[in-house]
């Protein structure tokens, strides 16, 4: 080798060792961001301000700038240095890339690109799930398994097992749209599936409400691409997509968690403190106030740490990602976890703030309570909630009264005054207490409670009572996966046992109750009474929006009417064991002229002019003819 | 005889037909008018028109016209003559005698004089009962029989009979007045006896209920001078008089009802037609119109008429009535039965016209309801009828879902979820919804309940932790006859059983638990307790108006404090069975500064400072020192 070869080469291994080195340095300027939170925005939105949470190592040492000339209203740093919380401006800002500049010492040290991008035409202005639809709700690891690829992944720690109950089962978003048109046929025109997004528990981490990371779908459900593609699937069925939203609580997997940008973001005690449950400590004007902040800020159970939304920094992240999702997801409405374990005031903020920007979405809060007036109390422009000058804005509670009723009322074969049809009649005696009783969700059960085939082992008699309830009172229906094809599930036995697979949705299952022809016998019963009914509801405004007017039980037989000015329907709900006869003349407010009726379950025809007779355990829906 | 003699005797027996003519003619002029009511009224109340009815065989048939220039408003006449209903303006008008003149013909058939007395000073300023009383509840003839000599009287039917469970045991207002001593001994600040108006029903008269003459003290019991003069004997002893006041129905005996002023006056249908109960049928916006009415207008049983207060002349005699006897028996109170049967926009306006009369009355309403937004919703200004703007005016209201609580809670030795002191202390998470919390009437069981004692097998413990807590809670505690002294009854074998004479009441009762002497040792020890306590509360206005704080029961221990800038007082009620170690600091908010309090039961200091002990099923009630 010559000396000019040998310093040709020196001065290449000179050259290639620079061109590393500032391959590494950009490289390391790239790596002293490591999220960015949202990871972008939309152009347009009706609050125009925008919070971005940058994370990296020290990042706070730096100063942050931003093309476009857009407006930094404000810069925020932490006790953590490894954040920093930009507020930019971003009215008539268009759709565009900017690029946020860090420097230290007035030198760049490192960029980041942040797309603007363009939101859907008529976005703030979407429409949302109502008293027209009639929600399924399902457990997206049990329902079924559409890519056997991802049950297992490496970038989470628990993997597949199908023998575990409480295990991952490999049920995901593929599962879910292949089976959309089941879900049609059967009448549904809402989903709600519970959480999707990461949950990195190392246990247990199935049900999804430990959640690791809030901006992506866990990858063993899918990508994020995945629930978008599930939306625009449903969309094209005209169905609904309802995501489910916790706002109370992460999991301890979090990785915000395990370098929290302030002390304060979750609730922290000395020692682990759980909540009390009490809810009604949020409005007893007789409760301590330490009773009052352990219902609100102890945690829901030791892997859930409670998040603190007075913390203004928290209550933006956790506002800004639900209208992420709304936006990047096109998500037509959300189910709320916990609603009424939240700090008070901070989730009437979040609610409105998303309200604010759709004031047609619709969010239903889980509002476990049993007592109209404390459940009206968190329903937007509540009267009872007036009392206390507060305001939810929470468009939707559930109707856990309603629930409550349906435990046993179908058992109840002989009327008391406190027996029989009676419970469920009473549950609407309280409706003047509620700001609008068509936003109440209704529901035999759900993925918390005992299963109602399995509490009324299966008579089908008793079902398609419930059923025929929920499609006719008022409120919006929600029916629990399974169900319609018979499935049980004894919460006695623990939560995995209501939250059972659905058969067919793993192959080589040997049942698929999916298919008409993979169904039992009893299965085709179960759905073709439930699809049956939900299919006429879809169609019929009178039982959506009519207003109702009941009358009290005799003999257990329970009478209402659904009505306006176009159409009635008269449901008649006979829960004693033997058939009865109804004279019709008590009902001549709401029959009015009408001699004839179609009962839509049977087709029969109806005299309405004298008496009707039906069996004991039997209900008709009656379409009154003029 | 001489024919002089003759002619002069037939003279003077001519003088004297035409005399007896005269006086016939006389006396056939009053026999006119039987019953003129109110039967006199007071000069300068703040409602000036008086609406006197006239009764009498075809009254109808005259003009009327009164004296002293006073202006007649208006002469009513109805479908039955034998009634005229004349509306005088008093404005202005003296206490002074009016005459009315009955004219046909422009000839003055007959006259009637009318008293307008004075009233007593500020009469219209009367105080009432309030949180700072403890209110006793009797039944008059199973209280004490004063006077032997009016058991049995000829002008009602039911003559005594002590064997008789259900019939006339002899009690009266002079065993009442003549006891009064023993019920300031025990505490007693307001007396509330069930109905003292004539009820002339054959059988079941005792219990008051089917009035047949509102404006007359029932004969059995002593006269109207009778009741004013308990009435006195009550104020000498600071102690206040409060009448059961009956606006939804007569007895069938009531003489008006077998003459009745209008077809109208009482509820009619072809046929009996008894109210279905359901009084949720009064705000519940989906009931139908049929249940509407049949809950207000059905009649309670068949022997109680029910009136019409949608009748203006209806409501106006009630309205009369119950003004009349506040005048005149200088009363400081009404209980009103069955409040909401009545006609809902009736019985306000019947309430609004009392309190109008006399802005402090208190009158507490028999809403019979369990849930508190249902019972809110009859007390004035409750935030919960405002929904739909409607205002009962009725300014208290029974606290039932409390009475509901104490029926099963002290045997509830193991706390669960729902089960033990959380029961007591939900009750109270509620009291948001009431427009006034310290109107509410407190009891652990009235008339028309099982006896408290019967319900807990006479366990003094039991007793113990019930007294205390109605003693210390918001609101007016009520006392039932004979349980001050261990007196059971169950209400499974009919009411005569928790309607028993009170030991002492009757000559020859071989137990008087009337006098310290008489009392066996359990009666004592019941006595002497339930005194300590409600004397103690006598003078204690931080137990009567004072804030309450609860904390949630642990461990089956309810502890709450009643404080204000002054006071404060912590009870603790272990309703568990095991002795319970509190620690102190939990309750801070309210302790405050004190180190030290005094057990008011015990009389021991108790150190506040780390931990108190107490014994299961027992109860400590202390007043923090500072």
């Amino acid at each position: 080798m010559t000396i000019q070869k040998q310093l040709s080469k020196t001065r290449t291994n000179l050259l290639h060792q620079i061109i590393v080195l500032v391959l590494f340095l950009s490289v390391s300027a790239n790596a002293q961001i490591q999220r960015t939170e949202p990871p972008f925005w939309y152009a347009g939105m009706h609050n125009p301000e925008l919070q971005i949470m940058f994370y990296g190592k020290n990042i706070a040492q730096n100063d942050v700038s931003v093309s476009n000339n857009v407006p930094i209203k404000n810069i925020q740093k932490t006790e953590n240095p490894n954040y920093v919380f930009v507020t930019i401006d971003t009215k008539n800002i268009p759709a565009s890339e900017l690029v946020f500049s860090f420097s230290k010492n007035k030198k760049v040290a490192f960029t980041k690109k942040y797309a603007l991008k363009q939101r859907r035409e008529n976005s703030a202005l979407r429409r949302s799930f109502d008293a027209s639809d009639m929600m399924y709700l399902i457990m997206p690891d049990r329902f079924a398994n559409g890519n056997p690829k991802n049950d297992s992944e490496k970038s989470v720690t628990e993997k597949a097992n199908r023998q575990l109950p409480n295990g991952r089962h490999g049920g995901d978003i593929d599962g879910i749209i292949n089976n959309l048109d089941y879900l049609e046929k059967l009448g549904v025109t809402a989903l709600w599936s519970t959480p999707l997004c990461e949950d990195n528990d190392a246990v247990n981490s199935y049900h999804g409400y430990a959640q690791s990371d809030v901006y992506k779908i866990d990858p063993r459900y899918g990508t994020n691409e995945d629930y978008l593609r599930l939306s625009t699937e449903l969309k094209k069925r005209n169905m609904k997509l309802v995501k489910d939203y916790v706002t109370n609580h992460w999991g301890a997997e979090h990785w915000m968690y395990k370098d929290l940008p302030t002390y304060d973001w979750v609730h922290q005690f000395p020692g682990y403190s759980q909540s009390n449950y009490r809810m009604t400590t949020q409005f007893d004007s007789n409760a301590s106030a330490i009773d009052t902040k352990n219902c609100m800020d102890g945690w829901f159970v030791p892997s859930m740490p409670d998040l603190n939304q007075s913390n203004p920094l928290v209550l933006n992240y956790l506002i800004q990602n639900a209208i992420w999702w709304i936006e990047y997801a096109d998500l037509d409405g959300f189910r709320v976890d916990t609603y009424s374990y939240n700090d008070k005031v901070g989730i009437a903020k979040w609610t409105k703030a998303i309200t604010d920007e759709y004031p047609y979405f619709n969010i239903v809060g889980e509002v476990w309570m049993h007592d109209q007036a404390q459940m009206s109390y968190w329903q937007k422009d509540s009267p009872i909630s007036a009392i206390q000058s507060y305001n939810s804005y929470l468009p939707s509670v559930m109707d856990f009264t309603l629930h409550d009723a349906f435990g046993s009322v179908f058992n109840e074969d002989n009327a008391s005054w406190n027996d029989g049809m009676i419970k469920v009649y009473d549950n609407f005696t309280n409706d003047f207490l509620y700001a609008n009783t068509n936003n109440l969700l209704t529901f035999a059960e759900n993925h918390d409670t005992g299963r109602f085939n399995q509490n009324y082992k299966n008579d089908f008699k008793k079902y398609q009572m419930a059923m025929t309830l929920l499609a006719t009172v008022r409120g919006i229906p929600q029916l629990y996966y399974g169900s319609e094809i018979g499935m049980a599930g004894d919460k006695g036995k623990g939560d995995a046992d209501i939250r059972q697979d659905f058969p067919g949705g793993w192959q080589g299952d040997q049942n698929n109750a999916f298919s008409k022809e993979g169904r039992t016998k009893q299965q085709s019963n179960y759905f073709d009474f439930t699809s049956k009914l939900f299919q006429w509801r879809k169609t019929n405004e009178v039982v959506h929006f009519g207003k109702m007017t009941h009358y009290l039980p005799e003999n257990n037989v329970y009478i209402y009417f659904r009505h306006n000015d176009k159409q009635a329907v008269m449901v008649v709900i006979n829960n004693s064991a033997e058939a009865k006869t109804i004279k019709t003349n008590r009902f001549q407010e709401n029959i009015k002229d009408s001699k004839t009726a179609k009962d839509i379950l049977s087709g029969k025809a109806i005299d309405l002019t004298s008496e009707i007779t039906l069996d004991g355990k039997s209900v008709l829906v009656l379409e009154l003819e003029k």
